[in-house]
């Protein structure tokens, strides 16, 4: 058997799906250079802390203009905010890191080398159909306040699988649907990581709405599971797009009861309903069952909330840690 | 009345859409320079040749790539092939040409200054409604052979309508439908200029399908009017987006027949459909007459072609027209 030794790059490699990413990355005995490029816009340095491998090198600066004479095997672009108030609060930017960023690191990539995207849900906009399908075309508003992120994920995906069409790229493209775990920012302000923290702050959560609208809640270590088979562990020939997530719908309201239930004296807060909110969004997973038999998102969401509190639970009790500026309506969520 | 000297900056401004643009803006006597960036891709400097004004000046280059320390009041985004042959054969450089270059011109604008945006019909992909209202999200399948045009066109409005919600831009997007007219390219490749450019050359009509398949045509001038009215004519303050184009549906077959009434012994000749060709394509005007009282695509059919067709043959005549490569599937309707 021969050895190859494997050159890879992840552009936001410090992020949270990032840095798991690169945990995965790290076990492979084929791997011989891993360079994160993460200008830590929504990544921190701290997610990678832990990682004693001389192998590992961290480049920090923005995806789009990252140079290098060195070619990799593998490229695994990743560089992109993912919560509504952190993409919504730059657009042009969300639009560069995901666009811009994969046309700069498709020239870096060896002739013969693998491409992997991790796409989105939201792909699907405000979805028709439920569960939603890898065929189903989306109904995204190509003009509304989400679309920098939304029309980005879409345009980088066109871009990928046309240049595959004219020129046989080795593409994967994964849509990942809500993914929550360790290593999300304290000021993320998606539903689960906003729960926690407030649960740990205030003791105030809030609800946007009644909470009775349903979302798909993957824990991050089945998520990573699936995108290291997809990405580069499994032998899969289909380029995807491939849904990656947890079909098991559970109402907002349930999740917020349930960290509730973690701090004695926490309560809920009702607010009004999210602008632009999906109703629904709900992986049909019929595809990635296929290409990766025995793979699923099998962590039920007690359990990983548990470990996403208790890991929270640590990030507030050190004394290192401040809260960098966010959002302002994040901070205005925390303040409150 | 206070005079204010603006400065311009047309992307694409050698093009065919393009081109008649400048005609238009070479009229305002509120114009102090016109600059046009193109850099001859889909363009051609014979589009201007016969432009006789000091105030326009012509920079052959990528508009992604595009410096200046000047900054202009205006800048109209038409930079980017419109035609399938053309988009599919690079489809990296019509992203960059679109999504890179509105990002680059952005930096170009001075304050409070306008960015208006030549969108597509392409947008609304393969329609479930007709005829399109702007609110329609379309059915683009981002991973298609034809995402390349529609996604990078959809990215760009998103950039536009989100810089437009953070910081105020003043932005006019329209979405364009199917044009035809003088200064098409004679390899442009879409229905009208290859039938003329048939009729005239083997005689042989080349009609995908069995021509059922219906188009609004659009006559170039009827379509800049449109143009010159939405992006500076009219004080209009909605940004868009908004159709313009004919909603007079035609049949292929009915084009092309009246193409061969123009060329005694000329035929057609019937081909496999097109791959992913939308089977419908027709504007809701609604919001065009509202914004523009008195607009409409009013030339017929037989008049706008009739011209279109004489236009042509005045090319084919010329001794100096020599038919650059085009793309390969172009090149071998002509020689067929």
């Amino acid at each position: 058997m021969r050895f190859m030794a494997r050159s890879v790059l992840v552009s936001g490699g410090c992020g949270f799906i990032g840095s798991h990413i690169v945990d995965r990355l790290l076990l492979r005995g084929d791997l011989a250079e891993l360079v994160v490029v993460d200008n830590l816009w929504t990544g921190s340095r701290s997610n990678l802390a832990h990682v004693k491998d001389a192998r590992l090198r961290v480049e920090v600066q923005d995806v789009e203009n990252f140079t290098s004479a060195h070619r990799f095997d593998e490229i695994i672009h990743l560089a992109s905010p993912a919560s509504p108030p952190w993409y919504m609060r730059d657009p042009a930017r969300t639009i560069r890191a995901n666009v811009v960023g994969a046309l700069n690191l498709l020239g870096l990539l060896k002739p013969g080398g693998r491409f992997s995207f991790a796409s989105t849900s939201e792909v699907y906009g405000d979805p028709a159909v439920s569960p939603q399908p890898e065929s189903y075309r989306g109904a995204v508003d190509c003009t509304g306040p989400r679309s920098s992120y939304d029309e980005s994920k879409r345009c980088t995906e066109a871009l990928l699988f046309e240049t595959r069409r004219v020129s046989g790229l080795d593409v994967r493209v994964a849509r990942l649907f809500n993914t929550y775990g360790p290593r999300m920012r304290i000021d993320d302000g998606r539903a689960v990581s906003n729960f926690i923290v407030q649960a740990l702050t205030t003791g105030a959560l809030t609800v946007h709405g009644d909470g009775s609208q349903s979302r798909s809640w993957g824990y991050v270590d089945d998520v990573i599971e699936g995108l290291e088979r997809f990405f580069w562990r499994d032998r899969i020939s289909p380029a995807g797009p491939v849904n990656i997530g947890n079909d098991i719908e559970v109402p907002v309201i349930e999740i917020a009861n349930y960290v509730r239930s973690l701090v004695p004296g926490s309560r809920i807060e009702y607010r009004e309903p999210a602008p632009h909110d999906p109703s629904n969004r709900c992986p049909d997973l019929t595809m990635a069952r296929q290409l990766m038999p025995g793979w699923r998102a099998g962590t039920t969401y007690q359990d990983g909330i548990r470990r996403t509190f208790e890991w929270f639970r640590e990030q507030l009790a050190a004394p290192s840690v401040a809260v960098e500026p966010g959002p302002r309506e994040i901070s205005r969520a925390l303040a409150g």
